[in-house]
């Protein structure tokens, strides 16, 4: 999507019950303060009622400082009764990469991030496997072994709420990381991507392509979404599929499975990075 | 795909355990009678063990007559164990086509009859509501009305079973019919395809086009399959999807979903009538 | 896409030189004449520093009679060097669809609108052969034979211009017409789009499908686009692609592009209809 | 594709004017030596009236020593004028991929190997510019920069020729190399697999993406095809496609290119390597 790269941009995401003057008064909003708007797109949901938009503008000659944006825009906000949240172009988040033993989906998020397809910092790689640890070596990444069992998954989670505090972590992408997260986990830490090898709700849980070819379909797929505590039932980013035939079996699925998912999850991550998506009840607007 | 039509083809659709010599075997049977194959394709399934093909050769010069074919074939399939079946492609297969309120696949599929897309005959439209008389009028075919409810299920279906002797009908196609048929009538009436629409498994059951919706999937899919007692599960001969996005509310789920529900109903039917669909278990082999 | 449907709705599609304060200023605009905005969306071109967009509001309350909302706007939009266009969604545009010999395209728009999908009236519809005259009648439209000669070729635009006024029509949809349009037509009557039976640019001009057969590509495609004097140069508004192999022959092809044509042309005309294609230079915004 | 993996296959890929009998023949010389078919799949073009097939056998159990199996067919295939090539599962083609500045075709075919996609050997990568060498070093892959310049494009591909002999290649795959073959090098070395980054016949030559952006077209596309001396035109393996939109620029279409380009490169390349692929004049029949 195009952006004027000379200065920096800030976007709003906001979701409000709807009412007339919205637009304008955030356009005004930014107009007054000599911000110039990139780009600008809203939804209206009729069943919630709610207005849902995303504005982005210019920074370049915005009178007010980036630290004073967020509580002036709250004063308009607030009468709204509007949820909302604001994101600088220049800010780097920080992303955690989640894996277990497969490679496929780390090694092109890292080669998407080196491609520069991807405005975020990527300074840790956690995993329940030491497999992957040469990979991290290579591209120059912390690598951090976190076993898991069952009994003590507790104290494994604390560990790992550790590690996202001490790297700063803005993002957790679970690159086929194959562990359940906790509610008490998600409740401290709620930003987490997931890629799941089928087209959801079609096969959750355990074994997507072994199911799938038990059934007999003609097609497979993947879903990037935000994890929930319902497994694979959380807000859904994006989904893509891929057609199959008969002669194609259990290790083929998986073979082709691998495309979907590296590309889905990458779309996924990048629509959350350049703040596109925008979550209301279990559902998503992105904002493409 | 391509076929010689100067002359009426046959083809033999056959799955048997794997052993050395099946093609051998067939092919010498056609080639010893004067048999040029058109087509040939087979499958092995690993999980299975069994060998699937689908033989088509003209009859041009072939020196059986056509009522001494499948004796003298099944000399040679009952030693292997063979299942098999075969067609001949001047023969019109006659199907009844079961609707309910709805007439775009109706419509879809008279036009592409009458654009000469399936080599069959339609004799005989069945409903349980009146609303689409009208076009079978148009179209020049009979219209029975079968009201149905759950009380007297039992004497209606016996009324759409004598209807299908009546009009001699081999096989029976469901243009969004939206009704449950009995296990009982199944069995005596097996050859049933469906329009579900939804991408199964995901959606099975009713109102496919609300619940993808309110899940928030950015595609939905239709999916043509055999019909068996369980609803929604029997074997897929095909399936296809198309992308949504969160402006797209139920209503134009149901208009996108109508275009792919007319073409993926449209594909099974097509495919079913080539005689290129092997049902094996609860899944197919497309030789397509 | 979601529309409030209690009140209608006035749709502005505007293209301007990019400046600060547009969006601010056409939203003001709605918002001090008491209209809610149902949709806005919006574009810069970065190659031609042009900014695009279209803002549908609920009429519902809206101040102004629709006769002023033009003039009124004018006054905001003449010192922005803005081009603009303003729509109402009651407004009934009236449709000429000109066919030739082929009916696949005419029935499924004929469908389209018996099924509500197109706010449009169908009042006419004209060919250079009579073959398709009965699918006129049985959908009670005037049909009118206009044949085309080379030499003559004048005098029956003339007679098309003719009909187009007498039928008062604002769109001519070209539904596999198979004859160029001069530039003299044109410039009298620039709405019109066409349906082109390959993956513009790839095989402009004629049998594209004979010649994607003989190229061995494994996909084809159609393309709904503005008609220009330039032959299947105009600008795209939607394509979309099927699947072939080396089984499919010239004539699966054209069997195969039939539907791709009847649902990229459909798509097309629904887009144009609900005021969502902006045409700048040769390209297209199109605000789905 | 299934395989039955205990021991090695063979493949047979036949061209031939067809004829009574060919199956026939064909099957009964594997069935005579104790072979058991675990894929044959034919086609007949019906313009050429070619009879053209691909047929696999297990070598388990198999009367014949490798050495003599292309002699004894050939005593078969003469009679019927048959061009005709014989393949081993167990022979490792040994690949040479050919790159310029890009890396990402390059990264995702060498990762393939790794994961197992390919049954073949990388022995040698070649380049016109030292940019990928420290990739090629990571994986413990030769380089070779071969600098090109118009004036000693014959001495420079001599050279090329002479490393393609010394590492015995088999295969040649342009992974972005964006140079031009002379017809004298593909005399001398014609097993060259291409992509190209537009969706032929569409932006063959230069530039494809800017071109695709500036004709506003609503979908990009790549293709893998053997490289002939027409540039741009050689046989087509496969070809794949995504959706853009008026938000896309160049540099979001390079982006998108990208994955397209991966996995189509890696389709093609794998079918060829699975001996699936049969070229006849300019067209090929793909036997997945």
């Amino acid at each position: 999507m195009t952006q004027s790269t000379l200065y920096p941009s800030a976007t709003l995401l906001i979701s409000c019950p709807d009412q007339q003057g919205l637009v304008a008064k955030i356009a005004n909003f930014i107009y007054a303060n000599g911000g110039n708007i990139i780009h600008a797109d809203q939804h209206r949901d009729e069943a919630s009622g709610l207005f849902l938009s995303r504005i982005e503008w210019s920074l370049g000659g915005f009178n007010l400082p980036k630290e004073l944006i967020g509580p002036a825009f709250n004063a308009i906000a607030q009468p709204l009764g509007a949820d909302w949240q604001l994101c600088f172009s220049d800010a780097i988040p920080r992303i955690a990469i989640w894996v277990s033993r497969q490679d496929h989906c780390l090694l092109d998020l890292l080669w998407r991030h080196q491609a520069k397809e991807f405005a975020a910092a990527i300074p840790l790689i956690m995993s329940n496997h030491a497999t992957l640890k040469p990979i991290a070596e290579q591209f120059g990444i912390d690598f951090h072994h976190v076993p898991i069992s069952r009994d003590t998954k507790a104290e494994q989670e604390a560990q790992q709420l550790a590690l996202l505090e001490q790297y700063n972590i803005d993002l957790v992408v679970l690159a086929k990381y194959m562990q359940i997260l906790s509610g008490d986990f998600l409740e401290k830490f709620p930003q987490v991507i997931n890629i799941h090898h089928s087209f959801l709700p079609a096969f959750m849980g355990a074994q997507p392509y072994h199911r799938a070819h038990e059934r007999g379909v003609k097609i497979i797929g993947a879903t990037a979404h935000y994890v929930t505590e319902d497994l694979d039932a959380g807000p859904i980013i994006e989904q893509d599929v891929v057609r199959i035939t008969h002669r194609d079996d259990v290790k083929d699925l998986i073979r082709k499975g691998k495309d979907l998912e590296r590309i889905v999850l990458a779309r996924g991550v990048r629509l959350h990075l350049q703040n596109r998506v925008l979550v209301y009840g279990n559902r998503t607007v992105v904002f493409a």
